[in-house]
């Protein structure tokens, strides 16, 4: 009995790793070759398999990209996601920042984003999903960092849509034209224009 | 030697008047189908021609979609948009809540933001251009309205990307879970922050 249920472990096991090998080689030539140049055939080249044993692994390429970006969702949230820890502020601003050096992944996103708003599968039901959970962490890293009220006015869930709507945007603007459009510098500003009391007059 | 000349004169005419009202044609397929729906074809027929003969005015789909968005940016602004005198600022919040009432085309614009990002012709050309011109019709607006240093303590070109980003960002939001996301009432939020001044301990 044991070994009945020890042999298809196993192989869960082994394809869990795999997959996992697959989502690094792919954020590799993400990095390199941009959303373009991420085919199926340069990921299974990659990681050494054939295009047809990658789509064993994820059925079209879109489906992997989107694999790709809940994985770096994982990453740089530390798995914390689910979690009532709330993000310290500063977070975000770093990670504002990181993506500034990131720019085939952002690319990546900001590409599929685009998709997502035209009835695609499974890019509308990812970021549907992603928006809310976004929100509602920005929500807790506003509300543990400045109680019910911000200094600047808004409430924590005023405030949390504006967060993730300028890093968004900002992104856009800053793929098509990078000296031009700092992102860093616009978010700074917002989280000042949210957190900062200012004296009257001034 | 008249003659000669009037010929061109009115087939030049023609072909304009032609072409403004593919766009309408193709402004009014996008508000009832969405930017899926709005193929060559369903322009054509629209329109009364043969999808051959659409092409030779706009030579793709993509090209026809960009036009429009040109258009709808044209008609938005009174075609002021070179113009010297700055938008009122109210005219900002009433463009946001007008766009709620538009899906399509807003749809449309998100779509080919996403496409613009991944090198793709025309799209890349026609928002990177938009964004250097919008974020100075922002800053001109701020400007006038506040000044060289705006209440919340940012410049008239510090804010204005981030009305951009909010705008843009704010319609993913929207588009993607309407009753999630208002992109009235962010937008207002934002503009409040720039704008107001708060009394310190407030």
């Amino acid at each position: 009995m044991t070994a009945d249920r020890s042999a298809p472990r196993g192989r869960a096991l082994r394809s869990e790793n795999r997959r996992a090998e697959i989502l690094q080689a792919a954020m590799s030539v993400i990095a390199e070759r941009g959303y373009r140049g991420a085919s199926l055939s340069a990921v299974a080249e990659r990681v050494g398999m054939t295009q047809q044993g990658l789509l064993h692994y994820f059925p079209t390429r879109e489906a992997l990209l989107i694999a790709v970006l809940e994985a770096r969702d994982e990453w740089d949230t530390g798995g914390t996601q689910g979690g009532a820890h709330a993000w310290p502020l500063e977070m975000w601003t770093l990670l504002v920042d990181y993506n500034t050096t990131r720019s085939g992944v952002v690319q990546t996103f900001s590409a599929l984003l685009g998709e997502s708003v035209t009835d695609n599968q499974p890019a509308r039901e990812y970021f549907a999903q992603r928006y809310v959970m976004v929100r509602e962490r920005a929500a807790a890293t506003l509300r543990h960092e400045f109680g019910e009220r911000l200094p600047g006015g808004l409430t924590p869930e005023e405030a949390a849509p504006l967060v993730v709507a300028v890093m968004d945007g900002m992104q856009f603007q800053w793929l098509l034209d990078p000296d031009s459009a700092d992102m860093s510098a616009a978010f700074r500003h917002l989280i000042a224009l949210l957190g900062e009391e200012r004296p009257q007059g001034g």
